[in-house]
């Protein structure tokens, strides 16, 4: 098979993790990012000095850029890994075509300004068609794939070609890869669990125990499971790796941003306040706004986004809210 | 309502737990335990030396006897939390008859002389109806309950009124409690998920990180499912508490006896050295030949669990059958 041209878009960890499972493939790899600084950096050190620096990262098959059009004009597939916050910012650069392009999202967040999954997001404001959009996702932190321990990834593609190609671009001794049409309900699952995340978090940081946890994260698939299938019914098994297996890895980790992030908000500092002090924003804090305002138009049952809706978006007291929702668990 | 004549059989943590919930509710619990100087211990100081120490007991409503015959006779209402491996032992004690007595099963195992679940070891060896049996199931850890941290239970039986009661003994401002009619599917779980807290152990003594657990528990809920499933069919949401959560709970837990018990065997240690070492015996050692046994008897597919038994009932090497193991996950 002729290799593949692929790029990467993002400095983060998540997008250098990326990058290094690609290198284990391909000959080259394109990797777009904004900070020149970090791109003489990994070329002069092969590593990324702000994230996940422990990843050796061949430069000599590193195709680094700081021009977004460059990359995407030499590159056919483009993995978009940028925060979904600077989503917009990043594509406001854009000045070339994306047509006949295949995009594939490793974002797991929504555009804050459209309310939009990534995968939709292009569809509908870049006109990118269903069948060259793709999903990437977990359950997979990116600091165990600095550390080479086996993790496994889903690739959803309405395109099966298209999908089994990125799967063997990815697929390594230490990653697996399984491949899936549902591209909206693997987005929604990595987008919804932030928000259970953050949920999970927030009764940290309240003082509730693992028994509770437990029952937290019982409910949460369940629904998942509800509002996915409101906003894309098909046959999917909720308890396959992409959606249960994302909402445990995110949901059951200390390193998670969005637990972090929640748990500061249950020991009671503001919203501003929690994002100051981890100088970074959870991608679960816009998932809630939108997976709020979906749940208002589609209707369902979503004791848990409500609740961490009305904590981060209505100031409401997080220690009452809780002590609510506890009565609509089970 | 009038009180229930409740009792206790047990002394270890979930005995206690057990009992602390009763004493919320109840004027007099009655208690079974072996240990006469733990008896004497708890009626002067109002609490258990060995297990649970911190919970307060009051022992002016605690009818306390190393007479497993006279506290029979004296209660409706019995609920065993008999570690499975002594159940047979302490059941020989029996010189009264267990008619017209309601027995709930707070043990989660199996036992190990006739490999079947405590329900239908009192069922089929003491003639007990299933009407008559109940399962009373996590997700809990006892020493959550000694927090009096919020903690849900499932009370399971098949005469609606019987689960109702026993809710209302046990519920308070810490617990809430959700009735089933699951007693066969409710306490196969809490019994299956002893294996893959096991499986869970071994995978982290193995140096397997985050990301292979959410897959591992991930598959292990789905195996769980068509499991109990082959057993006993009939309707139910295997992501409820009872199944999902007692497995998240179990499986997540740092302090499950059975995830220890792994993790010694994912270290190295023999079976034999790691029950020495713990000096008890996790539930799932004996969970897992059962469960082997009835996959054998059923058909199915459980790679988790055929993996758990091969390694310590056959004495096969964890790395190698855990690397096998990873190529039937997904």
């Amino acid at each position: 098979m002729e290799k593949q041209k692929i790029a990467v878009f993002g400095g983060g960890s998540w997008a250098t993790a990326i990058v290094k499972m690609l290198l284990e493939n391909l000959d080259t790899v394109g990797w777009y990012m904004r900070n020149e600084y970090v791109i003489e950096h990994i070329k002069q050190n092969n590593q990324n000095p702000k994230y996940l620096s422990s990843a050796e990262l061949d430069s000599k098959k590193l195709d680094l850029s700081s021009n977004l059009n460059d990359i995407i004009n030499n590159y056919d597939v483009l993995i978009f890994a940028i925060p979904s916050a600077f989503l917009t910012a990043e594509l406001a650069k854009l000045n070339t075509s994306l047509k006949d392009k295949t995009i594939f999202s490793a974002i797991k967040g929504i555009v804050p300004e459209t309310g939009l999954i990534i995968g939709e997001h292009f569809n509908k404001e870049y006109n990118i068609s269903l069948e060259n959009i793709g999903v990437i996702t977990g359950p997979c932190h990116a600091e165990e794939v600095a550390m080479e321990r086996l993790s496994y990834l889903t690739i959803a593609c309405k395109d099966e070609e298209k999908a089994k190609n990125m799967a063997d671009a990815l697929k390594s001794w230490y990653i697996k890869v399984k491949i899936s049409d549902d591209i909206i309900g693997t987005e929604y699952a990595a987008m919804l669990k932030n928000i259970y995340a953050v949920a999970a978090g927030i009764a940290h940081g309240l003082g509730y125990g693992d028994n509770f946890q437990s029952v937290l994260m019982s409910n949460a698939i369940r629904e998942m499971k509800r509002f996915i299938k409101k906003v894309h019914k098909m046959k999917r098994n909720i308890n396959n790796s992409a959606y249960l297996g994302d909402l445990l890895v995110t949901g059951y980790s200390t390193f998670s941003r969005n637990r972090m992030f929640g748990n500061m908000i249950g020991k009671g500092y503001t919203v501003k306040s929690a994002q100051h002090e981890m100088s970074m924003i959870a991608e679960g804090y816009y998932a809630t706004k939108s997976a709020f305002k979906i749940r208002q138009d589609k209707g369902g049952k979503t004791p848990i986004i409500d609740t961490v809706y009305t904590i981060l978006y209505e100031n409401r007291n997080p220690k009452k809210e809780f002590k609510k929702l506890t009565d609509k668990l089970d």
